[in-house]
């Protein structure tokens, strides 16, 4: 049943070859300073960084920057961005980058102004903020995390061995406008780009499989993933197709701006599982959600069979003729394990260099979220780490 | 292609049966003066207007009222209710009713500080508003035409004969907040819920039925189009499912917030054709529409070849084994008609009162449109109102 919730998600987006003309229009719409911020050179290398201090020169900004972001932004590099946003009195935090560069700057966006330490208030306690919010705009150069469309910031503490995201609840939080040019996303390399198309693939699985309900938002969700199934093939054979590039960005921002979690209690126990072996490996976050999942979705597959069942039928097509529910659900893990497969994606946790001895410490430091199909126990997460190796 | 597009949708919405309570919330954001508007009496009936009222006065606002907004709303009411705002100093409009209701108060909002006629400006010139607005909230009690979280507005000008939409470009024009309770969608008689239906499943259809690339906004809109087929099954065998009401009117608000157009050149000559005859009719919107529909879709049918087939397949699961391209494409238009059938839509203007000698005149005050498979002429509308009687 739908239920009971609240939807708003006010973000401006410009889409297209020319979206980022239209910085011009927004930047008037904000004081004198602005904090640039991005992450190691290839903005610099592709030009987009040239661009973008043009507009904001012809906007007359003056800029601050904060450079370096790690994929991983961790809590140090925070107090250092809050540190050169303060100084300059930032009207404006302009994210010019992937989804780690846009969570960074929300988390400097709710630092600013607080009196108290971000990362206990906000990721620690999971407090909301109270102080006044720098406004966040963000030009995107990578596909898959949606940061660009909602109120997600991740921050990883290597002190406390901890990485953890928070949503926050005010969409003054998400960015006041985002630009995605989806010629931005041709020259990333084929690794990273089919981990960005897993990556929003399973979110919208996270949120699919859970309840049990005739619910729009699965409606949806299945007609994201054939979209993205669909281009994700054209984007293999030709990673430099426009068209397949500009769907794939698109559904990357829909999979996760909480549209089609509404009336959902969600899953997230593969990117828990893949954050903790993450955590372990330092691998690729979309081929850690890759080398769990087929593990995983087997593993809870009985205890949410019709919509295994659907998700066999009404995404991958499968023929119900006299087959029972279990073999039309296997067939529809099949076939999406044979499309990752056909991606690419690393399918076991070996090959990004998990050991057998590795999975009780892994299986420790995953959490535990309810609201899938199956309430999972230390032993459930051991087994399907055994299985994913 | 995706092509270049912009995207902002601001409103905040509050969903479910509690969704009321929610008022509470979002009154303090505004000054003391509201203007409460709604249609006919059917909100004291059933109570809605009473509890509006009392939250209204708990949040120590002063109200003025607009009463009687009709089906279509004219432009004499518009002057009277800018008028009555103007008298009360109005800091926020609340719509109470569907979309007429909510339609009407937007128009009262952009037109309350504007110094020029409203009708010319707006409905005659299609300009923006350059005055300050008057927010607008909405507490909907009909679902389908989405104007809870768009900038459309239709007013009707009897003097001239036009009844004239338009789809304001600033988001600001939008609902600040719009209040969903499903329940108050469950007195309305069957007619009316069935044509509420149809005018939903259209809208989807004007925008899907554009372009040939392979868009993700098809994907959305197939998934949109299959929720509503199943809802609309159990909402006709029991109209007091919330469930499927639920699902009803989710399902409007995002099939006319302007997500499934991105991307879209669309069409959008069902509604001409169907506002042509009713104008001539008086006849109820959804059922002016099912009746033009299929008369229409056959005849653009060969003009949009590949995405009549698909829409048969993905929609209506048309086995496409050994059959021609026409033949798959004319199976899909069938299992539409064979649906509305089922729903009891009126499939024949002639069940309007619509008579042959008629349709010269309303054959010319059908407005033409691009963007659909087919650029039409003045004998193409002729012939498909014939078809229709």
């Amino acid at each position: 049943m739908l239920g009971n919730f609240s939807y708003c998600n006010p973000t401006k987006l410009y889409f297209g070859d020319h979206a980022l003309e239209y910085l011009n229009n927004e930047l008037p719409k904000y004081g004198k300073n602005v904090v640039l911020v991005y992450g190691k050179n290839s903005i610099k290398q592709n030009g987009i960084y040239d661009e973008v201090v043009e507009i904001l020169k012809k906007n007359d900004k003056s800029i601050a920057e904060i450079s370096g972001i790690m994929p991983n932004p961790t809590v140090e590099k925070l107090y250092e961005g809050i540190d050169i946003a303060r100084k300059h009195k930032a009207d404006l935090i302009l994210a010019v980058g992937g989804g780690s560069v846009c969570d960074y700057c929300k988390a400097v966006s709710v630092s600013v102004n607080c009196d108290e330490d971000p990362w206990e208030k906000y990721y620690v306690q999971f407090d909301e903020p109270t102080c006044e919010i720098i406004p966040v705009g963000c030009v995107l150069t990578m596909v898959g995390t949606g940061s660009e469309m909602n109120a997600g910031s991740v921050i990883t503490n290597h002190k406390t061995k901890m990485k953890v995201g928070h949503v926050f609840a005010d969409e003054s939080i998400m960015p006041k406008f985002s630009i995605l040019n989806p010629k931005y996303t041709l020259t990333l390399p084929k690794y990273q780009m089919v981990a960005g198309i897993y990556d929003i693939f399973n979110h919208i699985c996270e949120q699919y499989f859970s309840g049990e309900d005739d619910n729009t938002s699965d409606y949806i969700s299945e007609g994201l993933m054939k979209s993205l199934i669909h281009s994700s093939y054209i984007a293999i054979e030709n990673s430099q197709n426009y068209e397949a590039r500009s769907n794939i960005m698109w559904t990357a921002t829909w999979a996760l701006n909480t549209l089609v979690s509404r009336g959902k209690s969600t899953d997230w126990m593969v990117h828990m599982l893949g954050q903790a072996v993450g955590a372990h490996t330092d691998a690729t976050h979309g081929m850690t959600l890759a080398a769990v999942s087929i593990p995983y979705y087997k593993y809870i597959m009985p205890y949410g069979l019709s919509k295994f069942k659907r998700f066999a039928v009404n995404v991958w097509g499968i023929d119900e003729n006299g087959k029972t529910d279990e073999e039309i659900a296997l067939e529809g893990i099949s076939a999406m394990e044979k499309w990752m497969q056909d991606l690419g994606l690393v399918m076991n946790t070996s090959d990004l260099g998990v050991t057998e001895d590795m999975i009780e410490d892994i299986a420790k430091s995953t959490i535990i979220l309810e609201g899938g199909y199956k309430s999972f126990t230390h032993e459930d997460i051991v087994a399907v780490l055994k299985q994913s190796l």
